[in-house]
């Protein structure tokens, strides 16, 4: 298939793409940003008891009735229980507790008073007010029951989650491997980072960007190198490194050119094309195809271009590789705040910056400018034959993560 | 001071917190996330020469006077010259250069006339268009000038910063020393988790929580231990570790129960008490001090009310800490989707989701709630003396991150 739209694209790669079934047990403090693979259960109510809700005496409620601090009622203390011990025995009418926050009530309690509305004595003890019965009283399991859900599966744990599994006492947790990316950039005009640039080079940023976009994505990128416009080694060096990744990206060599050199590769390695060209811009000569059973998603080699496609195809890759629905195309519809006077015949999408509802464009827009990533938050979805935007109207969006 | 207003204590602390001063050169692979400490300039321009936008012909403009289908103008093609490669000689009228997406302009071509705007010859080609003067032109520097601020000091570096550093030959950056921020836990009620549950215990799940929370705000947590309530060993173990870090926080212990062991802990090793108390719940009891020049941080034992104190204070310290002005609590108001009837004496900090204006509350509030947190991404900031919200109301909020 060529020049095909975008929401078609997707679609057709999205087909082809096996979540990972495979998990990893790791340690609870390092599974932030990691996907679950199984439901998990509470073991243990949360909390596991009974316990006071704060620092002064558990009573019986009934044994405070008319109390005030004109009209006390003297309560014999009979023990101290703190966070972390317990006491065995019953309470009966006319005794108190000592108790603090976080300790078991004792049996035949119901209710704690604040040891700021007593005398704070300790043999016997004076309450000014008068308290209803589980009043100041948290219940055993009222956050959690032992068998309730805690976590559903295919969720992205958050520290939160994590403070939770902790308090049911997990320690460590099974989670689905990580999305391995393989990243390979073509071009001859290309001089790794750290080398001097010679005439007609330029530096290869794309496997920086891309590699450090999916690394904030949760995922493993594997960057297999930069392999100018070798037909030869480029196709090597996707067979030997196509069992190990889950997805291979390339940038470069997918235009009309001479240099355009994926197609011949692709041919070469004999990988199943499954379209070339999608209706956008900028990035529009990309090219998707299967190998192995792997989707090899080769992408313009424009530093923009590629990292545009990137933030428009991966998210929807990302969710079917590792079933979290979180990490699908979050489109909305927002408010422009400038005027935007490109006409453009093919459909377009435009670095901005979101943020309650109103968007806002940079001011620059040449498909070059790596620079003008920088602070943008979604992309404008400019639809074909578009004459511009004016201040105040409603465009559709592309958030990125 | 004692209950003091939380910006009053939030301002106190910040007086007393230092910028992290020391930096380390890091590759820029493992920038994202990290603090710029210097600002960086451009070492070249970006595209560093002028290139070709497209695949097509180099050419001057004036020769494509009146040209079109119908009409076209044949040119003589002198050379070829891909991305990568370049010309050294000059194009006269009537001349043509093959040129390829991304090679330099070769010196007297004004334009680029595409591939499919011409028949696509090799020793001549016919050209069906008439074209401007540089249009289908790349300048040198449209992107970046030599010499430009490429970013300022105390950004902190995403993918978008990365792409654009290699694309000026940078492999390493100075950025800032993360934030090494201390953790114990006290408490004699707690267990870790792993271990089996005894009467009266609990899992000791806020070394877990915050230490994930620290690293996804892109700090080093130093989880010290959990000390039971033991004055002489979390007095010992803030000693021997106050010098590895940059801050301290420990939970629990806080409080006016017998137990509270912090104030005793604070005498013992002679900090200076900045604040304790702050009106807002939960987590009152805060407690904040000095010790050899560094902020000591005790929050509540509850995990719920540790987590909100934590968000509170937490985003104002980093900024402090890093001069990165992104991290500071992002305050802003919404609208409330629901009821919500509970009243409060003191000023309350509750759970809830943000998003497009809209503000959602979860259907726990007990401060014990540790699973209410999962899913939240804002705290509603409800005033003290209020008597409840109505649907549709506007309230104030503490966006989290």
């Amino acid at each position: 298939m060529m020049n095909i739209e975008l929401e078609k694209a997707q679609s057709i790669i999205s087909q082809y793409i096996k979540p990972i079934l495979a998990s990893e047990e790791i340690p609870l403090l390092e599974c932030s940003g990691r996907i679950l693979s199984d439901t998990l259960y509470a073991p243990i109510c949360q909390p596991p008891f009974d316990r006071s809700p704060l620092d002064g005496y558990a009573i019986k409620a009934e044994d405070t009735k008319g109390a005030s601090i004109e009209t006390p009622v003297e309560l014999q203390v009979i023990h101290e229980v703190c966070a972390g011990n317990y006491y065995e025995g019953d309470l009966h009418n006319g005794q108190a507790i000592r108790i603090m926050t976080g300790a078991p009530m004792p049996k035949g309690a119901n209710t704690v008073i604040r040891q700021e509305d007593t005398n704070e004595g300790n043999e016997t003890v004076l309450v000014y007010k008068q308290l209803k019965p589980y009043m100041n009283y948290c219940y055993k399991g009222e956050d959690v029951q032992q068998g309730d859900i805690l976590i559903e599966k295919n969720t992205l744990l958050t520290s939160a989650h994590i403070g939770l599994l902790a308090s049911m006492g997990y320690t460590h947790i099974n989670v689905k491997l990580q999305p391995k990316i393989g990243l390979l950039s073509t071009g001859d005009e290309l001089i790794e980072p750290g080398q001097s640039l010679t005439q007609g080079k330029i530096y290869n940023s794309n496997l920086y960007t891309i590699a450090t976009a999916l690394k904030e994505l949760n995922c493993q990128p594997i960057i297999i190198g930069s392999t100018g416009d070798d037909v030869e080694l480029t196709s090597r060096l996707i067979k030997e490194n196509i069992d190990k990744v889950d997805v291979f990206i390339t940038t470069g060599g997918v235009s009309v050119g001479k240099k355009d050199i994926l197609h011949d590769v692709i041919k070469k390695i004999e990988a199943k094309r499954l379209f070339w060209r999608v209706k956008l811009k900028p990035g529009t000569p990309i090219l998707s195809s299967i190998y192995k059973d792997k989707l090899l998603l080769s992408l313009s080699g424009n530093p923009s271009a590629a990292l545009i496609t990137f933030h428009l195809f991966l998210p929807n890759i990302l969710s079917k590789l590792t079933e979290y629905e979180g990490y699908e195309n979050n489109i909305c519809e927002g408010v422009l705040q400038n005027d935007f006077n490109k006409k453009s015949i093919t459909r377009r999408f435009v670095r901005a910056y979101y943020e309650e509802g109103k968007v806002y464009i940079g001011a620059k827009h040449s498909s070059g400018v790596l620079s003008s990533m920088i602070g943008c938050n979604c992309l404008i979805d400019i639809e074909a034959e578009c004459e511009g935007y004016s201040e105040g109207n409603t465009v559709k969006v592309v958030r990125l993560y």
